[in-house]
């Protein structure tokens, strides 16, 4: 994905560095480096791409920034809040810019949504609900190496994938979330590793036959959440990673006072908006666009945009804020806070209470 | 609704009582009274539907069974756990059945998911979510009875809408809630009430000019909940009468461990079966249900059937129990367990943790 | 479904007249017979209703109607316009009126569309579409008693479901289609007789194994029709009974020169009303309803109505009409319409061109 | 579109051939031509992509094919068969292939729908119905170039849209369209040029006012179709180019013996998969690709893939079969194909009888 956007955007892959010198030379595009720290120093390339397993991204972004390098970090931007301030820390001191690969913020209809709601069309805003359901992790032993220790920190779902939905509430209304209660389910409490695609590196465990490892991770599969934002609204959701039938429904709902408002990742190119009269199902179209936002939105309504168009759209509003223009990109600073809603989840789960955030 | 059930059920309608002889002279198609006491004496029913306001369920409903007739409740059963005790201890005493309006039960479909969940189609069960969503009291000022002191208790839509889909959670899964947290809005605290119809009687507030009188009221017009099953199984869900756009949508969504299952109100011909492999919209059929249920549903597989053959049915079920069948109903038993489970609700939104279900 | 309607609706069923004696009994609910003469004789019942076969509708009607009752019949009214032309000229003979059970103009939101377009909301229609897809006889030798000769006279689907289609477009229209092309297809033209419930008597046909019969009939499985209404409108529809996954879908979709309009038979709680803007889902609602119309709906939107609910409402306007109330209802005109629409797309089909309707 | 998609995929854009030398630089991207022999002559171009008014297309794939150019053309090929002929023969002179731009093949589950049929998944097919309906031309007056005398040839919305559709139920079902029936109609006879975007040139007409012309043209905005298939299988379709609320509705619905299958381009990423047990909805997957098109479909199942994906789809068949590889592609014989279907439709109108098709 990232190299595709990369040439389509017109940049130059200078280099690859993988796990290994195979690894890297496999995924071929350009020069392979197993080593980090030669590659920025013989290479000394104008922006990183930080893809690595989430535990990595702090040491690897840090050190691109260090070597001058503006960085685009996968999210989530790392696995804890204080690799998070470092990562904050490392850019400002290098006078670099960071930024997090929140692909869901790049569709179009995000961004109409967020102009509905900052404009006021909907009301007062009172409800944010939703969910983002998968099947990731359906299969009864199914492993993924966000499982193995330390690799997602404390958290499994949430930090794969609620830290997006999280990051849309946040960004689409324009509000904070203040106040966060959560309830962790771990179903599936042991799953065994056998080094396929995805798995990762021979984790810690119990051997299983045939060079397999039973893991027993503690982590959760299922977060239920209720959220309380900075203006009064409040809503409830759900993030799994086990929800039959669901390849990766991603869905916001939101009530104002007026009118409410749908949008399911899965259907990207319309939302629906409610009022008492009905609910229209509205396409996705340039037109619907702020004119400083019309570049985001190619096709005239009809023409599905996808989930292409969307991460390339975040790659061009960092590399275009990275080479000095004015466009908003999602920031390290916003990376920073999905880490600490994330936090605070997982610590309301564990505490059984609210938790305030920050 | 009643009238037109009992009459299509074969049923005599002996008497109406309303709160005025004239209100009950209106509402035509028996005789009228204004004194239950006298007209339980008079007529002695064989059963008494009682649609009263929330707040005089059980003083009628007890009167009803102390003179020997069987009850159909409307719901809520009671506005505390306290008078749902006096009414079942009521019904104990005569050797009367009290039943409990919960219409929703009646609909095929969801006989259909019991089943289907009993019989183990849907694997473990793990999630249970959905909502509740209504405009029933979107308009800035609505009034509605409901939130006149005393008449719903300390609740309105959890009382109101929630207590249905709290009651589908525990019929379909076959699971108790062993434990809710819940977060409660108010969105609009003043209200005016205009006599109007379904507005009551006047409550006490202040002058609003034209005979109008604003109400302060703390109810909860949004209820955010977590849940969690006796299995383990959990979820979110929320409760508003303030969503626009939305008439009566009650979703119940289901996650097992191999299949999940999807059911809305506002559509209640079909439901969804989620697999790994993709989603199956099911059409309701006489021949998906059981033998001994096949009487719920009449027509063939296309032809919708609605709200008020789901109303019949759960009619139906009661009064034969109520005549020595041994069919299934909602029983009061089944109505103060949504006054334990709403109660339980109000006093986590209050405490601000979860609280466990007896 | 009439024995349950003419009780709800207040009426008495003194006599059910079955093709035996024991046929008539099992069906219970009245006064069995086997002979319609004595019938009609012994009861002369204010009104009859014929569910007899199709190609007996035509004798049963003329001697109720002989017989001083109203009648209201089956669709389709007969198997050939010169029955329907006889039954026309025995009511007025009579001094009676006669009912076309077109239950699905009863639905209300057929009503509310009807509305939108006569008080053009809509704008000029430019088209009409849709579809009736089910899969009644979808099984490969599925055989009911409708293939038998001379029971549904020329046609199989058209004359069975796509009369309703092509009634629903005229009723909400207000035009009258002025041609039609039809293409007609015989997937399945050998089918086996084995006498099971819905396959009539015995049909002349091939010995096919135990007490089986295989029949070679030549009628259409699936009609696609092209119209052309009086006002210029146009549009292309297929009428299919072999089309899977279809228990009972029929759809209308209307064009107009501002906005457009889709129904379907499924959901029939909801229309869409599309416009340039988008497509707006519109719930049922009572209020959407002219007044003279309310009585159609009663329940509030988000709460379904059913297929009995609209066979209900067409049973009530035409005893209303019988009873000398001003209601329309669809008449025995409308039925012998639907036999010449039914016609002109048999002819055109075998004579391969357009054919203009009277 | 063409820009992006042979950048994206490798290629080097060497120069844009524009009405005007202005028209062309404004374009930008590269050297700027407003004479297609002289760009031809200097640039020598590997491939040359036309996208030119459609009744230009035979002249300039004539013109490049004999600069020894491949040609990607876009559609329909050409505005008559005449044309279309000229076209193939130009590049089997040549030696070179020519291209055209049938995009929405490009979807996957177009392949995954073919493979479906071609494997028998679906029994025997019976009957392909649809639509293709859009607002492209809604507004009263709205003028678009292709009402220009000679520009679109005797067709406006067959040409424009119709000719995808009726390619994608060949191309789908491994069939073909043996005769079709056809029925058009013009609903907004006048209207005017203004010279605006997509207007093109001043077209002969009736002056209007501020510079406008009035054209009368006697182009079909709709047109109704029958088609019948080599195996038997019929159905219907209507194509609009005024159909309110529909961006780009193209939708592909077929009847298998066995199963069904429905496809709209505006949700790209879902089939629905029918049959008697139920309507499956499917969702793209690269698993349900078959090994030699793995290369279409990038994204996992959730993610959702657009119109640009299916268009590059596209170009990359083309150019590989242009650079010597075995893959299909959408080749001028396709093209011609599309010219004799909508040729056959406008003489099925205008003589008002079926018309067969070689």
């Amino acid at each position: 994905m990232h190299v595709r956007l990369i040439r389509e955007l017109g940049g130059e892959l200078v280099a690859v560095c993988g796990r290994t010198l195979g690894a890297a030379r496999a995924f071929g595009h350009a020069d392979p480096y197993d080593d980090p720290a030669r590659m920025l120093r013989e290479r000394a390339p104008d922006i990183v791409h930080v893809c690595s397993p989430h535990h990595l991204h702090a040491e690897h972004s840090i050190a691109a920034l260090a070597a001058g390098a503006h960085v685009v970090c996968e999210k989530p931007m790392a696995t804890s809040i204080e690799d998070g301030l470092r990562m904050l820390a490392a850019a400002d001191r290098a006078g670099r810019l960071g930024a997090v690969a929140y692909a869901y913020r790049g569709y179009p209809l995000i961004e109409v949504l967020r102009g509905k709601i900052a404009g006021g069309s909907l009301g007062v805003i009172r409800r944010v609900g939703g969910c983002y359901l998968s099947q990731d992790v359906l299969p009864a032993e199914k492993y993924v190496w966000m499982f193995s220790p330390r690799t997602t920190g404390r958290s499994y779902v949430l930090m794969d994938l609620g830290v997006h939905w999280l990051d849309l509430v946040e960004f689409v209304t324009g509000q904070s979330i203040v106040e966060v209660t959560a309830q962790f389910s771990t179903h599936q409490p042991e799953r065994i590793w056998h080094g396929g695609p995805g798995e990762g590196g021979e984790p810690p465990g119990i051997p299983a036959g045939e060079g397999g490892v039973l893991v027993r991770h503690g982590l959760e599969e299922q977060a239920d959440l209720l959220i309380r934002l900075g203006n009064g609204a409040a809503g409830s959701a759900t993030v799994s990673g086990v929800s039959p039938g669901h390849p990766n429904t991603i869905v916001l709902s939101i009530d104002g006072a007026e009118r409410g408002a749908d949008w399911n990742q899965q259907q990207p190119n319309v939302w629906i908006e409610r009022s008492a009269a009905g609910c229209m199902i509205r396409q996705r179209s340039p037109d619907a666009l702020a004119s400083d936002l019309a570049w985001m939105s190619m096709l005239p309504a009809g023409h599905a945009e996808g989930y292409v168009d969307a991460f390339r759209n975040i790659v061009f509003q960092s590399w275009s804020a990275m080479l000095g223009a004015g466009l908003g990109y999602p920031s390290f600073a916003d990376g920073l806070r999905g880490l600490r809603l994330v936090d605070a989840a997982i610590r309301s789960a564990a505490d059984r209470r609210p938790v305030a955030i920050r």
